[in-house]
């Protein structure tokens, strides 16, 4: 019998925290069997009562914490102060082995900075970059990075590429497209860094496939979207942001008076449908990449499905040892320079 | 009697060029009443045939320009070898005062660095910059730069927030809200950029506000956002391709079966009407900012009813004076400066 899957979940983190984590991790345990073990990290009163109102679990275990990191605090202070947090707790269970991984929905940058500081960073990698999945007309893309850096050189572009080509490889995707996000506008297009990044994937042994801009990302066919965290971070914000503003409209021309609202009862279920595949939550569940141990950050105001999906995605990058891959991938792309 | 208003229109710019320019024109002169000239820039030959076709208009004139640059083309080899293009003619009556402003649907590299070349930036401008208008929830916002320029520095940040500003208050807002795009996850926030064009903005006398994310664009009530030209880029294209995901989501989903074929067409007057709310034409028309001129750049892929938009725009800012503003309030900033 093969060592059972254990991943660290922070009960503590997000918006609500335990009322969100307790159910998600029933939900996973409904239908991965015996050989996963959750671990439930915070304030052991609390998990308790949550866990025991829900009717407990046998394969749940908790371990106390004594701190949390709020949602505004700072990673320095985080990182400075909190360290019986159940953040830091979670994450030092993957360092300990004791946990494969680990799922926080709390603070991205405190979660980073903690990451980074306590399992480091792989051999290789000077900056780990935060990625996730992203819908698309074809069916979906990564992303990377999403804020964990800005002012990323050309080296660390060619290192997110990296990262981001085996977290599609893990999901299936055989040499999947690696593209560069950029501008259409500029005489020389684009800045400096990336123009340079592009040299390095050209010459490396990723499928890169040239530059995309950001309409492209939604509309074309890259499987891995590579960018400074900056830009990542303001493009996918805009999109959720331009997202919420349609669905506004949207209800508020339904709501507009008796007949638009009929007209919005008979449509209900294609507007669910098309809710349902929209859905945010089934993208839940970011990839911390580079770090020496799985880290995967759940959004903030997740709820229970869109925990459990985080959770599943610990357990694929458990069970497809994403940190080791890359490691073995960014070693082979330094031989191959070398031997040049 | 006042001098007529006097608008370039280029009149081979775009996709369709001239099928589209000509009954743009004819619909802006509709309403405009006898005080607009428009002059209509290129091969005289195709012009006059598609204006002939249209019925022709008094207040139209047409000035031939025998090149073209094309929607691909280098800035650099249309400032060279483009000489007489319908583009740089259409500018260079802005600058010869024959017109009072120009509008393009052409190639915006090209059309920036004609229009730099040609009209030359306003004294206290290091770089001009391209704005749009955006819609909200609350109604709209302006964004710039949205590609004119990479790595931006502090100070061109806060010279776009002055133009931005400008902008906004010809379009009738009172002490505009300025706010810098930025991310919330570094540990601290943002890049070296931003946070020393916050200092510079928050010791201005502009109505500074302070940060915004990405989502907070539309979400949130900043009547200017400022961001360095790749970030803006990125940021609008985003957008636009999640509204054409959302788009190509929900017709597949009113496709799907006869059922939902009926409710699709139930729902259709309500869907209509969205669709109007959320219509990029309404927004057409970007200005480029911190010449000595007026140049509007139309949409490549716009209608006659969105260049038209666009020839509005032109007007509004020659009736306001907006270059003469800019420069006004960039005078007074840099004297209260030397007053320190």
């Amino acid at each position: 019998m093969s060592k059972p899957l254990t991943i660290a979940l922070d009960g503590m983190g997000g918006d609500v925290g335990p009322d969100i984590v307790v159910p998600a991790a029933l939900r996973v345990l409904e239908t991965a069997g015996d050989s996963l073990r959750l671990i439930l990290v915070g304030q052991e009163d609390v998990l308790s009562a949550a866990l025991l109102k829900a009717g407990g679990h046998p394969q749940i275990v908790i371990r106390h914490a004594s701190q949390l990191v709020s949602m505004g605090e700072s990673p320095a202070q985080a990182l400075r102060v909190k360290k019986d947090s159940s953040m830091r707790v979670a994450i030092n269970l993957v360092k300990q082995g004791e946990a494969d991984a680990c799922v926080s929905a709390g603070n991205t940058g405190a979660l980073m900075a903690t990451a980074r500081f306590v399992l480091k960073t792989l051999p290789g990698i000077d900056r780990p970059a935060i990625c996730t999945t992203l819908p698309t007309v074809r069916g979906q893309t990564r992303m990377l990075d999403l804020g964990a850096n800005v002012d990323s050189k050309a080296e660390h572009l060619l290192q997110f590429a990296v990262m981001g080509s085996v977290l599609a490889a893990v999901n299936g995707i055989e040499r999947p497209r690696v593209a560069l996000l950029n501008i259409g506008e500029e005489d020389i297009k684009g800045n400096e860094q990336v123009r340079e990044a592009a040299r390095l994937l050209a010459a490396s042994d990723l499928n890169y496939v040239g530059f995309v801009e950001g309409d492209g990302v939604y509309l074309e066919d890259a499987d891995v979207v590579v960018c400074d965290g900056f830009v990542g971070n303001v493009a996918l914000k805009s999109s959720e942001g331009v997202a919420r503003l349609i669905r506004y409209y949207m209800t508020q021309e339904f709501k507009r008076n008796l007949l638009t609202r009929l007209a919005g009862l008979v449509a209900l279920p294609v507007l669910r449908a098309f809710g349902r595949r929209i859905d945010p939550r089934r993208y839940n569940g970011a990839s911390l990449l580079g770090l020496q141990g799985i880290v995967i950050k759940s959004h903030g105001g997740a709820d229970a499905l869109a925990f459990a999906n985080a959770i599943g995605v610990a357990m694929l990058e458990v069970e497809q040892a994403v940190p080791r891959r890359i490691d073995a991938h960014l070693a082979a792309l330094h031989a191959a320079r070398q031997a040049l």
